[in-house]
């Protein structure tokens, strides 16, 4: 699997693993792959924590950070803005319908003519520059390999502070027309993600998407995302013509994964059939397991989900209680429990180390050639 | 590409070629490849006289005939109803609705003051036993190698008589449930639909759906539909664990393909991100290109489609009608025409042969192995 972007990245599979545990990011680093931690949530001294106890791990091998530097957001055109104003810009409606929800399903009291309960700080998505340049400040002054834009292209200082650093820049896109942007940016690895996928994702599927991908941005690498979590999947995503894949997902139930328990069980459970693309949980289009707070959030009734980053501040403390009320056995708060998950979902059937996962990977994806060889040959 | 399916269709590429135009059908398997004609709106006597042609042009090469046999449809309870019943069960608010488009797109005169027009009897769809047991005794008349239900699983008595004829049966699954229960139906070939795929799809992806698939019925050999008009689509097809494909919306831009111009002109035209799932044709979700039509059709004061087969009553004519005004350069009906196409109508850039389609998938096949097989050596 000694592609180009391999090579780019130092390691010997380019299979890069998204996730917000850093356990996950230092096994697979360690496995052989290329660990990326999502910070958007992260403050720059957990930041700071995080990084360099992976590098601790590791002993020094390839990684990488990963943000959302979305070109829209509430707050944009003043270079975003603080918590406490995002707190006072979230409507009462709404906080009456997330209060609401609570009460229903038995996680918290009626208000009793009081007004709706008033989110904490927490949650907040740092997707402004004034939220995300700290995080960045921290960044650098690891040893990463490889930053990450899930959302929009990354903006031209960025591009350049990271060349300066000798860092690669990957971004993520949906189309094949933010593709060509992200390209134009100076963007040295393209993440052609196929709405299959977990998170933040677009309508076209993956077989569509990347072959279209690479052939428009020729010569920059492609990885594909959405849709992979074994080596069959791999070897499909490079004959599409990536280089490498990106995977979320797949991490979600594994021994090192830090998803609450009774989201683990669910994606255990669930099928294929289960997830759905919802703007609840951060305004924008993102596909989770469908669950009753997909539903809620869908009714004819309910409100429109607000801008990015007002809905997940929102509903940052709501989750966090859904999913401590959830762990009780047999509370109805479990119902509502989700979280952002790919289709892959129904395959995820049991609890494995992250090592064994990435190894599995190419281990199938090595006899999944062979097949391929032998049909050729024949 | 010598499969097992290869073997089983009697043909030297297993790459099924779906398609309501004959010319297609005979084209494909000419060029090795396995042609499919989609035969649900035809009338027993036409079918012959096609299937007939078929057998001429092609020398007794292997075809297969494709019908719609839904589980569910109205008049399901009595066996199915005809033409005449079909048009009484049409509401003149839906006559109306369609009417007014016509009229707003300068299709047709208001009707001031008279009722909705009435749809003719043509245009209707042969999905119960009263329509295709015709079909079905022109097809077994025929030298056909298969027999393929594009909805829900095949009857018993028809598994058995094609089996009887030595004909294949297959059947088109968009999940895993699906699948399984036209496994246990006894069905030859089971085809693992994306929801990519142009024409009724559910909506979980190739990329996902294909290895669910292989693992959940073999050894009964799978076919993948669903984002493949390339020869990379087919090598990720069969990494994928499917030992052949079958396409629909590829055919559709070729020489021989009998799309009205402009709807052709609109294919060529489109990207990855124009097509739209719509239950506005035949009252099932079916993606298609997203046009004002679909558009229509998804206003919020927009009457519920109807059941199948009672939506394609109602549409037939008006299609027709639409597609005819749009022939004049510059006619507003233009923006209604549609058609059923897949994810990859956005590589579809060019008229070719289709010939030059069979044999540049093959040649792009044959070449990605290749390279993949660099990708383990090295």
């Amino acid at each position: 699997m000694r592609t180009r972007v391999a090579e780019m990245l130092g390691v010997e599979f380019p299979i890069c693993a998204f996730s917000h545990c850093r356990d996950v990011v230092a096994a697979v680093s360690n496995a052989g792959g290329f660990g990326i931690l999502g910070a958007v949530a992260h403050g720059p001294k957990r930041l700071e924590n995080e990084l360099t106890w992976i590098e601790e791990q590791t002993g020094g091998k390839p990684y990488g950070v990963d943000l959302l530097l979305p070109p829209k957001y509430v707050g944009a055109e003043q270079g975003g803005i603080d918590a406490r104003q995002v707190a006072e810009l979230l409507p009462e409606d709404h906080r009456a319908f997330v209060d609401d929800i609570l009460v229903r399903y038995g996680i918290a009291q009626p208000a009793e003519g009081q007004s709706p309960s008033m989110p904490g700080s927490g949650g907040g998505l740092n997707v402004s520059p004034k939220g995300y340049e700290p995080l960045l400040d921290v960044a650098f002054a690891h040893d990463i390999r490889l930053i990450a834009s899930a959302l929009g292209p990354p903006p031209p200082d960025l591009v350049e502070r990271a060349h300066g650093h000798d860092v690669l820049v990957a971004a993520l896109a949906g189309t094949t027309h933010h593709a060509r942007r992200h390209a134009a940016a100076g963007v040295d690895l393209i993440v052609a993600q196929g709405t299959e996928a977990g998170g933040h994702t677009g309508e076209v599927a993956t077989m569509v998407l990347v072959p279209e991908v690479v052939d428009a941005v020729a010569p920059t690498p492609v990885l594909a995302a959405g849709g992979i979590a074994r080596g069959r999947q791999i070897a499909a995503a490079l004959a599409l013509g990536a280089e490498g894949v990106w995977c979320g997902s797949v991490w979600l139930t594994t021994e090192e994964a830090e998803t609450p328990p009774v989201v683990k069980d669910k994606f255990l459970a669930a099928s294929s059939s289960d997830t759905v693309r919802s703007r609840s949980m951060t305004g924008k289009p993102a596909r989770m397991l469908h669950t009753a707070w997909t539903d809620e959030w869908d009714r004819p009734d309910s409100p429109e989900p607000l801008g990015m980053p007002l809905q997940t501040a929102l509903i940052a403390e709501p989750q966090v209680r859904i999913n401590q009320a959830a762990s009780h056995p047999g509370a109805k708060a479990g119902e509502l429990a989700t979280y952002f998950v790919g289709q892959v979902v129904g395959s995820l059937d049991r609890v494995r180390p992250t090592r064994s996962v990435v190894l599995d990977m190419v281990e199938e994806f090595i006899d999944t050639i062979g097949q391929l060889e032998a049909l050729v040959e024949r």
